[in-house]
């Protein structure tokens, strides 16, 4: 097997997701494509959610920890990996290191909550916590230090091609309801996700348009497209959609998307808090802000569903159950 | 075919639910069993959810509907059907209808949420509201009228048949997963769901015991049991566990169980709440408190998970989002 590391540095083919799904299977679950013939009627167009707010650890992140993590080499595996994360990637990561017995450091901010602080190590990961302007450049001092193998969230070629089963999925799936998919609406933030979709519906589903669904505020990828090369995003903005709320974006997913994506789109705090009771009463879902602003994309119309065939990915699950009490309480769209 | 109706009244067995499985196939979907690493180790077992609150129309009671109305001679799709129901045997019974194209009527409690009366209208069904008590001998009277089809909620050879093809996903489900089963837990009232299950499991997984889960103070199965015939409970208890606060043991429901379910369960309110809330953070799911019963019996230890493999099947989905604002409330277990 190649050594890991050097592939990192590249972009995944669809026959790198094809591989992924191989590697992974038994680490997660294909999550199932939930449908709404109420909303349905409503909207009147044809919805499909692809519900990984159900996946194993709350989110898609498990599909890129998986796979990288299952790539290592013998020597990799001795050595552990790290990452830096306060949220579902660092959740990812230490129940994937559990599950294949190598050891993880989870780098945090010093503000992370303590209940996902308290999982992470209760998977067996050693957790550092640091200000958030550091952690960075800490996760990068143990792997040099330590020799582990960093796993970013995005920027990786095991990880897009891992997100990329997603895509996979969705294509098997909707072949198996005899849907024909006009778009698929997806979560972006480093834009693994997308990326991975995008590649795996290029090759499937050649008629399919991919866009990506950003946190108002925060759309790096929007900005970045339009520039024709990565832009990355000042701190100091605010979005309840934390798990979509970071500055960077990722150099091997903008070199997957930038002649893949359909366009971008933005929700608001408030359009993600109605998707959220939507994915609660419609479909039965709990989802987290970041994880619902593509169904948020379709419920406001921002991407047309009329006459219209749209697979939405939900993409996680870990909120702060206040935060999901005052999606509840609002009123009925 | 056989006149459907003539078989209404016989109790099914396993071949009734492989054929039922046959007959529903396209028209709900097969609900994911889902599992949660974090939560088994909190709880020293193996506990998978059957989650059938993610069905089409939020419950696992499409299924018993679909099977029904599939199964109507083409005299009795003329005249159509009518069912007596508040809730999700009357969202099923009217998408149902829909959906193979015959008429219905549902007969509700002018009690019932007018959003779950506006749905059922949504689907074309013919709504008619009348106080609580009266809503079985109407819709006996329009069954006489009109020459429709009664579908009984439970007690109905066709209904328990289609909530057995729950016992036979689990069944294959868990073979996939490599999982043996020691105990399935299913919400119980009608009995058709445990009845459906039971029947199912004998088959396929003899090993296994299914046990069901009433509303406490509605443990109308239990003290059937007790007696050795079926006993109604009289007007008057309360539970937020609407779904299966039913007075009236089902007769067919009775006879399957009466020699396969492996015993009964209580849950209270709070307890549902509790399990409401951990479907939520632990499984990515909005569940109904009726639908959360044998989820909390697991979490309470009624049913003890140490070193076993159990499943539970959460039910339903559809609840008032301000009970369900309670259940987010409350602190973790």
């Amino acid at each position: 097997m190649a050594e890991a590391a050097s592939l990192s540095r590249f972009s995944p083919t669809y026959a790198d997701i094809e591989a992924a799904r191989r590697r992974i299977a038994g680490m997660g679950i294909a999550t199932p494509l939930l449908e709404s013939p109420w909303l349905n009627r409503e909207l009147g167009g044809r919805l499909l959610i692809k519900a990984e707010n159900l996946q194993v650890t709350g989110s898609f992140k498990l599909r890129g920890a998986a796979n990288r993590m299952k790539a290592l080499t013998k020597d990799e595996y001795g050595r552990g990996v790290v990452a830096r994360s306060s949220g579902n990637h660092g959740l990812a990561i230490a129940y994937c290191a559990s599950l294949i017995g190598t050891s993880a450091v989870v780098v945090v901010p010093d503000t992370a909550p303590a209940a996902k602080v308290e999982r992470i190590k209760g998977y067996g990961a050693t957790v550092v916590q640091v200000p958030m302007q550091t952690i960075a450049e800490m996760a990068a001092d143990i792997a040099d230090r330590e020799g582990r193998v960093f796993v970013d969230p995005a920027d990786d070629f095991w990880v897009v091609a891992g997100q990329g089963t997603v895509g996979l999925e969705i294509a098997d799936q909707a072949e198996a309801v005899g849907a024909t998919i006009d778009d698929v609406v997806v979560p972006c933030s480093g834009g693994g996700l997308a990326g991975g979709c995008a590649l795996a519906l290029e090759q499937r589903s050649p008629g399919t348009r991919v866009y990506g669904v950003e946190a108002a505020g925060f759309e790096k990828m929007a900005n970045s497209l339009a520039a024709g090369r990565r832009i990355n995003l000042p701190p100091g903005g605010r979005s309840i959609c934390d798990a979509i709320s970071g500055l960077y974006m990722a150099e091997i997913p903008f070199e997957v998307v930038r002649n893949r994506l359909a366009g971008t789109l933005a929700a608001t705090d408030e359009e993600a808090l109605t998707a959220m009771r939507v994915a609660f009463s419609e479909f039965g879902l709990g989802v987290e802000p970041g994880g619902a602003v593509a169904l948020a994309a379709v419920l406001t119309g921002k991407l047309s569903l009329s006459g219209r065939t749209v697979v939405a990915v939900v993409s996680g699950r870990n909120v702060d159950l206040d935060l999901a009490r005052r999606a509840l309480q609002r009123q009925a769209a």
